[in-house]
């Protein structure tokens, strides 16, 4: 079973990464680009059978270690 | 309209980052865990109105920026 992390800055948090690519998208004449956010992709590969167990666990992991829940959100999806 | 772009290394490509996450996820007790690839989650606000045309902009800079296509992968999907 595969469960993929999704973690973005929270709305309101400065995002310097985020800017340096939007500055960057702009000097390449990307003009249409309005507004860029940098957050992680983290993909887990896991032994668990049960979905529900498994989105549980990977919970417990972004709140004490993936994420820092102060200033990112996380969204979490099973793939089988 | 908004694209969001995830970028992960290619197969076969070492990821330091996500050994260590998998170690510490061990040292927790996240054993069920077998393997954790780290990858970016970029977050476009685009001005575009036409979905097609959008998506072809955005495979360009992820050409030409967004991804470092030697090591890594890509995925574009567009968002109303």
């Amino acid at each position: 079973m595969k469960a993929v992390v999704n973690i973005q800055l929270k709305e309101g948090v400065l995002d310097p990464q985020g800017k340096a690519v939007h500055h960057a998208l702009s000097s390449l004449h990307f003009d249409e680009v309005k507004d860029v956010r940098v957050g992680k992709q983290i993909i887990l590969q896991l032994d668990d059978e049960d979905e529900q167990k498994a989105s549980n666990r990977v919970k417990e992991m972004c709140e004490e270690l993936l994420a820092n829940t102060v200033i990112e959100n996380y969204e979490i999806e099973i793939v089988k």
